[in-house]
């Protein structure tokens, strides 16, 4: 089972990308409520190096609203993190399918509602 | 099947359980990178009352390291949340099961990690 939704701009500009992923998302009612450069991350904890590779925090509030009310706990679960990553001389984003991440919850209502998000995040990527 | 560690403090102080929470995950090695205050983004972005409830967002980064050498993409599923919440008189503190979350992708070296990162939050957990 995939568990992403991915696109790949090749010889794109990292940081271009990155711009175009927040726009995208923006587009889509999602805010960026978290962010992690992994990299910087990685060097500072434990000096190890890895090549460019942010993860961003994507939260629609009124799905994160409804979603909570259904299953208080997928909290545990969110945001919806959209990560953008070189890879060789390219640049991939992928968002997480919250359907896939979800499916270990037994809460048929909980589904729907990210099969909604998964086709906006869908769109997300689609535009950037 | 469950996809949460649980553990519930009857008539606990919300904020005195958030500390308790991060020094036990801080115990395991694992820093917290993202915090969301759920309760107070609703209220900001759509106008909705709820009760408290925190995302932390954990990440030993060694497990991290690793389980990106592994799976590329599974920063689409990182950090590991921990969840706070006040939940009538009490407060509950739910962390992420990255064995549960984890489950839709086929790679078992990562859910090797998963289960070493899941033990580790078992322990943080019963420490709060």
């Amino acid at each position: 089972m995939t568990y992403t939704i991915d696109r790949t701009f090749e010889g794109a500009a990292f940081d271009a990308i990155v711009e175009r992923t927040r726009a995208a998302l923006a587009s889509q009612g999602f805010g960026v409520l978290t962010e992690i450069d992994v990299k910087a991350t990685m060097k500072k904890k434990i000096d190890q190096d890895m090549d460019a590779y942010l993860i961003l925090g994507a939260c629609n509030p009124k799905m994160a609203f409804r979603a909570i009310g259904l299953e208080p706990k997928i909290g545990a679960m969110l945001p919806c993190n959209v990560i953008v990553r070189q890879t060789g001389g390219s640049v991939t984003v992928s968002a997480v399918d919250p359907v896939a991440s979800m499916q270990a919850i037994a809460n048929d209502g909980l589904h729907a509602v990210a099969g909604e998000v998964r086709a906006m995040l869908e769109k997300a990527v689609a535009s950037v």
